[in-house]
């Protein structure tokens, strides 16, 4: 029976200012660009200019010739001193993707790696690369999803016979009598396009072989340096033990750097082959042709309705563009999301991974789960449209009640907790839904095109494990290490607050480390949403063990029983007895002592937990856009965004209303104006930032316009009960503003556009609504 | 009820290779001089010529015109922004020493430090601290211990009242009785000389101060790198987690690179207020000038024994020089072990540690129990002699019985285990004593001065606590990081093969790392032979904890019970169905599996212990030195050398040996030739290796010539029941050699020199016996 901690909290709850802010923002940061090793070499990749071919011959030569080129390797080259990427592991027989770093024999993409120059510095390995030349003999190529799954589409794995990754069906509960059932059917068919991440700091890797101990250093722009390392020791056939990761800053990732990218463990190999340091960092044409894009799902729904608007029964077809590699089952993401924050038991839903010549697609912000929302939300207004009725009516009647949780969806997943309609009434009382919907029928009585839309998502975070050190130092300072790697969410500080709070100690006396693997437990990473509820619980455990072993060695140091001790702002005292107490300081000490801690304890005050949560987190919100939409030129006006989210309880205020208002201007992004864009030869129309537009920052709504909120549902996963914020913007935004530009241009008699919603494709749409 | 593990033992007990010795023999170790940073500043000391000064005042003018000098510092510059070093932090009252890395207005010995001079280049650095003026008012100094006992000596802390910073008593039994009762009284004075360590690699720190983090990064060449964080944050007034300290490859240290030297403090201080990385590497002359050196401690006895040998009471008076600055209490340790290995419980022995103006002393490999055994091997053979008795005998009837221990010396100390005579009769069986004395008749009778010395020694090892984490990677890769800091001893080999046999695994799949305080937990260092004792059993209780782990999850793949999990090489199997069987790596590969670890336990394989004996361990020794002395030049032959040495079991028999004979050359160096001499104003006249001379190559006894053997006694202190062995060689040979020698001469009635036995000083005894 220990007492608890009486301690107040201090941190928890207040907006703190982020620790290393100030490095950022001077300049002082170091990104892997930065870290500049003494005779670095520079690898430049040769990449393919078709989107399928055969290889028939690479004559180096020329490249060879020029001065300072140190070694140039093709994909034969690295066969025999490495094994591929295991970029699907657990496919099915027959399925088994691996992806070797350079192609061997057959280009799948344009910007597929087929050389790589090695140089003393990065110019002339450019210039070499391109006196590399390649003998391709061209092969028909296919873009499109659709057309990929047709039978005489070209195949990429001919070995396949098909160009189906995976193919999976969840059928739950009685589809087919929903739909006999139903007053109506309401239909869709979407597309949620491909598009690009976008970082400030392009993909980078540096690795640093040491010949004489054996030892591979990789620093690398990554979320997963514990995964990198496992991958680069495997296709080295390394010991794990003699890689390390580091991530340094990290200039963007939005889970398109969470993978193990082919370029990482090049480099390595590289460094490893050639006993020098060896450095890569891609060109942003590059990153536009060779990191992964995000999206490019199209989704084919039939909604089984009542006259009420209840949707009785869900049939959901989705067929995922993987690009040319890819193993990823973002798409899976959406199919076990594909309920959503609604009562939906007769669900059917099918999704395939379908191979195409294109860039590979994976993580992007949200994963999947923004694929869903962006369907349910666009169903509910489709549903509202086809049955006049108000969108919000639509959604309050088909919610997950908030008394249902724990909630078992027909895909399988638990539900930890939930207030959809809670959340939706709260956004409807902040924007004054009622006042705005009669400032809508005015504009419109007037001609203008204004519209309003909501967005009710849930989504599922908070995957896996993670870990945690906390370790007191002598001097009562803590250092806390931890396994996942933030790169901007903050955690440095909000684990911090954690600590600091916990054990009632000052803030800077608490220093958080991660993104190395040589100074941390074994981690998984960051993305997914599951920084702060996977590893903070981690953090928060670890804490508490410190804090009880605190406790013991003051019950020994005042020479009481250990249940008469009280802790309460970093002192422990005798119950009843004040003033009988010792300060956290000396605890640390003692434990340290050189004869050994107090009472024949253990010494030492540090301890390690991993997290391992009962289930996901299911963060959500209500969002809603107004809109009002130039005739003239198609250009959008975002006149007001707001955001409820619900997170659980917020640990940093202002670190979470960053993380809505940065997943917004992305979620703004692919509403309005991001596209990756092929042509059907498989050529990219969007190399560049001159072709793809993120939003720029006068195009994203003043913050003026912009207001976040919070309702708080603890989830009841982990013991700090948050959810996970990260992804709210990029889930909720898009339907949002698409449900409002189509809720604008309702009166024209447009029911549908897919995204992105571009001055010129609405300009279009208005003007065949016109002639129509 | 677990079942133990079942493993073959592959590895502990074998002679493996060291890890990390071709990257030392190729030349591609990293010391501190080999890592470079960009950037780096030069630090260079100015340092007293004087023994004794006051400082009226400095100039720096014409040092600071030198181009490329950054910044040029006093003591009074310094003491603004720093704490002193806490010396002795549990001295009395009265006796409180803190150290300024730069002298503030009182020099105290030759090499006192003033000033420092930071440029571009230590070139520069170094012509231009010649410039800096100093104006010193000389005062009286004192250089003899002894003289500085006297009441009119001068006076290092006149606020002091003496030069006396300790002076403690331990009185045990009845020692006046003991001599009341005794047939003869035996007295010696003996001096065991100062000497210098004589690394290879000298003294060196580089600091590292980020002004956009806060955090400093020290690389030092180190026997202790948590110590000396915790002494740079302490003197800097930072957060001790913000401060780094790495021990890369350690040239040498032998204890007296185990402190907070304020050198290194000072760069750590230059870089900090500088903002730029700061290098101070010192020049040997420096080394010989301002590293701690080693002994010097005059040794006053008096003996009461009885007719047949037994000593009945001894009387000992230890008087320790310790320099202008140091609070060691390496002298405490001489008294502590005046027991030695002998059944002595009446003893009287008073310590005090005196100032003088003399470089500081303090720990050098064995720090004050070599003194211990030199005195009381010194006086057996003096029993023997004025008994006319058989060394051996003597030694014999005074052992501690071996069915005594754990045994209560009279000091205090516990004696975990020991078995001095069947060492000594091991010994004697392996030179065949008897004959070697045969042929020492033979050869006197023949004129010619051979010798047999014995030194049966125990000593004290193991002190504090260390740690250890073991973590197992998913690959099932085993990285080992412990709190000592092996700068040679070889526990990244040792650790290895006790982890490798624990858990079944390859040697290679196991790495140690240490000497990082960002990446190990919190530790001591290694010195006072603790490195395996007290840091390798804590790796193997991490290690266990890591095995039991793994076995309930092995469990758990096996659908079994617990205690039906056999574990035998690396496969756990059910118990009498050993088909059905799950290897290590798929137990590592299950214990973080993304869905969480079989079971529900806690993902990940790792763990961390502190480990405090219940004492210290006693390793011993019966050493034999047979030499010749050539009566013309005084010079000495050592013809055999054995040493049987018990350190308890051995886990690498290579490693121990080296052990035994890089002591060994270091023990002779002290017996022969090694010596720090100052005149009678405190100047040194050995401040150079053309002065000072450790044993070169040639003059170490071949291999041949040295034998090592082991008797095995394992302590009960601690699980691998391991002792330490480091510290043999320069225990045991000193005594071993010096009684040698003066069996030789015993002919020639000399019955008494004083280390080091040096051509010169035995030409002389001869010849002053020739005369007498």
């Amino acid at each position: 029976m220990i007492a608890e901690n009486q301690a107040t909290r201090r941190y928890v709850g207040q907006s703190v200012r982020r620790v290393g802010d100030g490095r950022l923002l001077t300049g002082a940061g170091t990104f892997v660009d930065d870290v500049r090793l003494p005779g670095t070499l520079h690898a430049t990749i040769v990449r393919s200019p078709h989107a399928h071919a055969r290889i028939r011959g690479i004559d180096i030569d020329a490249a060879a010739a020029v001065p300072g080129v140190v070694a140039i390797l093709t994909g034969q080259d690295i066969a025999d001193m490495m094994q591929p990427i295991e970029t699907r592991p657990d496919a099915p027989p027959g399925r088994v993707l691996r992806r070797y770093p350079l192609a061997l024999d057959r280009v799948r993409f344009v910007g597929d790696a087929v050389a790589v120059v090695v140089a003393h510095d990065p110019y002339t390995a450019r210039d070499a690369a391109d006196l590399v030349t390649v003998d391709y003999e061209s092969l028909p190529a296919v873009v499109d999803a659709e057309q990929a799954l047709k039978p005489d589409a070209p195949l990429l794995y001919p070995e396949w016979g098909s160009n189906v990754a995976y193919d999976w069906t969840i059928d739950h509960g009685d589809v087919e009598g929903a739909f006999a059932r139903a007053a109506r059917v309401v239909s869709l068919r979407l597309v949620n396009q491909r598009i690009y991440a976008a970082f400030v700091e392009p993909r980078a890797a540096q690795a640093r072989f040491d010949p004489a101990t054996g030892e591979m250093t990789v620093w690398a722009s990554t979320q997963v340096p514990h995964t990198l390392r496992g991958g680069i020791a495997a296709a080295l056939g390394m010991h794990e033990h003699a890689v390390r990761v580091i991530a340094p800053d990290v200039g963007g990732a939005f889970g398109s750097k969470g993978g193990i990218y082919p370029e990482y463990v090049l480099t390595a190999a590289l460094s490893y082959r050639l006993g020098r340091p060896v450095r890569w960092t891609e060109t942003r044409r590059e990153s536009f042709l060779a990191t992964n894009h995000g999206r490019d799902q199209i989704q084919i729904l039939r909604a089984a309705v009542t006259d009420d608007g209840i949707v009785l029964g869900l049939d959901v077809d989705l067929i995922s563009n993987l690009g040319a590699y890819s193993a990823a089952t973002v798409a899976t993401r959406t199919a076990l999301m594909s309920g959503g924050p609604y009562r939906i038991q007769n669900l059917r839903v099918r999704v395939r991974g379908v191979m195409t010549n294109t860039t590979p697609t994976g993580a992007y912000r949200g994963a999947g789960r923004p694929e869903a929302a962006y369907m349910l939300e666009r169903l509910m207004d489709a549903i509202a449209r086809e049955l006049a009725l108000d969108p919000a009516d639509v959604r309050r009647r088909n919610f997950i009640p908030a008394d249902a949780f724990p909630y078992t969806g027909a895909t399988g997943v638990v539900y930890d907790s939930g207030n959809y309609a809670g959340a939706l009434d709260e956004a409807l009382r902040r924007i004054d839904y009622d006042r705005l919907r009669e400032e809508q029928r005015a504009a419109r009585a007037a001609g203008r095109l204004m519209g309003v839309g909501l967005a009710v998502y849930c989504e599922f975070a908070g995957p896996g494990w993670d870990s945690a050190t906390v370790r007191v130092l002598p001097s009562g300072a803590v250092v806390v290490t931890t396994g996942i790697s933030p790169h901007g969410q903050g955690e440095e500080t909000t684990f911090a607050q954690l600590v600091a709070d916990e054990l009632s100690v000052a803030l800077d006396a608490v220093t958080v480390r991660a993104s190395d693997t040589a100074i941390t437990p074994q981690g998984i990473g960051t993305f997914g949403s599951r920084g702060t509820s996977i590893g903070g619980s981690a953090v928060l455990l670890a804490t508490r063990q410190v804090r009880d072993k605190a406790r013991r060695i003051a019950a020994h140091l005042l020479e009481v029983a250990e249940e008469d001790v009280t802790a309460a702002d970093g002192v422990f005292s005798v119950r009843g007895a004040p003033d009988r107490a010792v300060d956290f300081a000396t605890v640390a000490r003692a434990a340290y002592a050189f004869t050994g801690a107090p009472g024949g304890l253990e010494p030492g005050l540090e301890a390690t937990a991993y997290f391992m949560p009962p289930g996901r987190t299911f963060p959500f919100g209500a969002h809603v856009a107004v809109v009002e939409v130039d005739p003239e030129s198609g250009r959008i006006q975002l006149q007001r965004y707001l955001a409820v989210d619900d997170c659980g309880p917020l640990i940093n205020p202002q670190l979470v209303e960053g993380q809505v208002i940065g997943g917004l201007a992305q979620g703004l992004g692919q509403a309005l104006q991001e596209a990756i864009v092929y042509d059907d030869a498989g050529q990219p129309l969007t190399g560049s930032f001159l072709d793809y537009g993120p939003l720029r920052a006068p195009q994203i709504p003043p913050l003026a316009a912009v207001e976040t909120a919070h309702t708080v549902t603890p989830s009841p996963f982990n013991p700090l009960g948050v959810k996970g914020v990260g992804e709210a913007g990029t889930t909720g935004g898009p339907p949002a503003v698409v449900n409002a530009v189509l809720d604008a241009l309702a009166p024209l008699g447009i029911t549908h556009l897919d995204m992105p919603l571009t001055p010129q494709r609405i300009w279009q749409a208005i003007q065949e609504a016109k002639t129509r």
